[in-house]
């Protein structure tokens, strides 16, 4: 220990781009461990070292500091399912039938608004939030999703953005060899960016085609990137693709040689034992939505049975029109409780199992658990720091408890990503957070004319 | 119009004690009217006058203003069930089943640290957090309720307060007898307080004898006091009080003559139809606690149902040990949620059925609407001022909408109680919020000793 010292003393105060000081830092590391007075040292977008206040001081000079004040300093949250640009859709409908929502409100709304002004408008809304409350990944299937690529490497937020595919016209590429030409494009230019990690998304079983999935499988493996899709969302897609292919989706995809590592499924609300197996031994990953299912009233995912068997599991929001925000501490909350409920358990997703499902889970679901979702050396400089000054988070018994059962986006106070301070004190530093919302209103009154046709 | 502005004018300025400005009025009235540029004029403690700003403006000159700045003015939130002290148990324990949760920890914590000091600071960190949240009115049973009603006063927040009266020794009182005495004295003292209104709480058919429960009846109704009680909150109380009594709880009490308006019920996840009808016939109120409920898994109440039925159906958070926070934003989102999920039906429990659950729904879920509950001239001055500055709250189509599915607790910027500015700015001017939280870790350290015995 001594001689530790004095070698960290003697070859001290290796200068690094920021350490972050005072804080209780929840590691999500292999260990989980938990330090009671921790810090972190970051270099290059990446941390150098996660220790005690006393070895970091000893070891590291940051350039710049980051002082958690005796809050929780953590791994960044990563939202594994949404759709970023429709925050302007936010409030638009709600509490009606999937199907009269969609029909009546979304479509319609997105075929009317929906251009690379409305995706860039809305995304940099959408990642201002994400900021505010904690977010530090997004991953994104949307249209138009260079513009989307664009405003989180502006913001400084982490995404990994997907093209969307489709056979039939969408409000970017008319055909499907436009939009896998576009998404060839895509890829090729930000493929290998520090933030931002191209994707392909080609929306579902039920939309996509068999060849249509073959080709962005195709796509995706020729440049070696994550495919996201709807996977098992409702019954009516259950009944529609068992009809169709007298299988379930999972089935179905595994069939075409779409499953591996990389690939995220989201909601996977109805996914069966076999489903899941197939999954597991795919290396695939869900992406589970709780205030989305619930608020469409689609059902709950079988959480409890895929901690157990280990399923790649991450939690995501969903798009604003469904939630009706892009807030992932309350997304914990609900996946907690709606787990107990669902299996009549209350030992079902305790709150360690939703801040990994929040974090490094949501790395792991989408194959990129070697770049973040924890706090450990040598991974990409993703952190929060959380505050502890609410009333609400007074008395302090267990930390992870209070991240998933008491804390909310507010308590968030600075971000990290990629090393970069992005918030400070609650102000995001690479938004013009007034000019971001006087843009997005732009949109409101148009949405607003566009339905009334 | 140009007359009633010449008549406003002749009478002109009104000398009231405060006028709330700018705001986006929801008042929850018999109409459901939302003022786009509203306000709201209070003198004595009562709502003088809710209308335009302009036409308050013409009439009425408040010796203080409140600026909504462009919020939005509503019904103060009321917590129809709790146990304010139980703040400090907050997190000490999760992810457990019902009786391991209750016997291995809230029990002997209870026992080994609820005292009038406790009581006291508890409910003073647990006022500090409602305040802080948007509650305005608070339903509480525990022990010493006299220090609850103490602490409510002089925080300013609104109190129905249920002094419990059980057949075993208890903190505050070692028999029934002295437990009815207590109750009793505790009735006087605060009968006819503006902003404490003295209940009975009789805990439960299950721990409640029949005696008991005719007890508590009887020096309820000769006080017209409120009388609070769990109801039916868990399968294994429904098989209990079937077993012991061959019937239901609800059809229990209402054998004992116990059913009256001003009773209310608490959960109720239970209830079947025959149990609804009588609650209905009986003005009986039920206070719906999501959260709990789904964190200790104990079922969905039939929200729908009751809902539709008219039942006098309120909101409520539980004490923060099993939720973990007060925070009734974040309750009604939770009901609006698992109502759809629990019915498979996405139209049930719709923004503005729970907005009412969570406002005026409360007040007459406990006979007290009214006094309070909505923003109508006569009534009690219970309102808050929520801020649209978050991002999360652009664009804003419906602000009904917005109430429940995006806006969070640390929203509210200011709150008048019993026409008192108890918030302004989010600073709270009756608590010392330091003194309030330092005081509540004096019994964190002394929590956690108890518990290693």
């Amino acid at each position: 220990m001594i001689l530790s010292s004095l070698l960290a003393f003697a070859l001290a105060a290796q200068p690094v781009d920021l350490v972050v000081t005072h804080g209780t830092v929840v590691t999500v590391d292999a260990q989980r461990r938990v330090l009671a007075d921790g810090a972190v040292a970051i270099d290059k977008g990446r941390i150098v070292a996660v220790g005690t206040g006393a070895e970091i001081a000893a070891a590291y000079a940051g350039r710049e500091s980051l002082d958690a004040g005796g809050g929780i300093v953590m791994p960044g949250l990563v939202n594994t399912h949404g759709h970023a640009a429709m925050v302007l859709f936010r409030g638009v409908a709600d509490d009606l039938r999937l199907m009269d929502w969609l029909q009546k409100y979304i479509f319609p709304a997105e075929a009317r608004n929906v251009t690379a002004d409305f995706v860039r408008a809305g995304t940099r809304l959408a990642a201002l939030e994400m900021i505010e409350s904690g977010t530090t990944t997004f991953v994104d299937m949307y249209y138009f999703e260079d513009q989307v690529a664009e405003v989180a490497k502006q913001a400084g937020i982490r995404a990994v953005a997907g093209s969307t595919v489709i056979d039939f016209p969408a409000p970017d590429n008319k055909t499907r060899e436009e939009a896998l030409a576009y998404a060839e494009r895509y890829i090729k230019k930000w493929k290998g960016d520090p933030l931002v990690t191209p994707a392909v998304a080609p929306h579902s079983t039920y939309i996509g085609s068999p060849e249509t999935l073959k080709a962005v499988d195709e796509l995706s493996r020729r440049y070696d990137v994550p495919l996201l899709i709807h996977l098992q969302e409702s019954p009516d897609e259950q009944r529609t693709i068992l009809e169709r292919y007298h299988k379930s989706s999972t089935e179905h995809l595994r069939d075409l040689g779409v499953l591996r590592k990389g690939v995220l499924g989201a909601h996977g609300v109805w996914l069966n034992e076999r489903d899941r197996r197939i999954l597991i031994d795919n290396n695939v990953g869900v992406a589970h939505c709780p205030q989305s299912n619930m608020k469409l009233a689609s059902g709950a995912a079988p959480v409890k049975e895929m901690l157990a068997e280990g399923l790649r599991l991450g939690l995501g929001t969903d798009g604003a029109a469904s939630n009706n925000d892009l807030d992932m501490f309350e997304e914990m909350l609900t996946a907690a409780l709606l787990s107990k409920h669902a299996s009549v358990d209350p030992t079902a997703a305790s709150a360690a199992q939703v801040l990994e499902m929040a974090t490094l889970g949501g790395a792991r679901a989408v194959g990129l658990e070697d770049q973040f979702g924890s706090l450990e050396k040598g991974k990409r400089a993703d952190l929060i720091v959380v505050s502890l000054d609410a009333a609400r988070l007074h008395p302090l018994y267990d930390p992870v408890s209070h991240l998933v059962y008491a804390t909310k986006g507010a308590d968030v106070r600075h971000s990290v990503i990629e090393g970069r301070v992005v918030m400070r004190d609650r102000k995001v530093l690479t938004l013009d957070a007034a000019a971001v919302v006087s843009e997005a209103e732009r949109f409101h009154q148009q949405v607003v004319e566009s339905l009334k046709r």
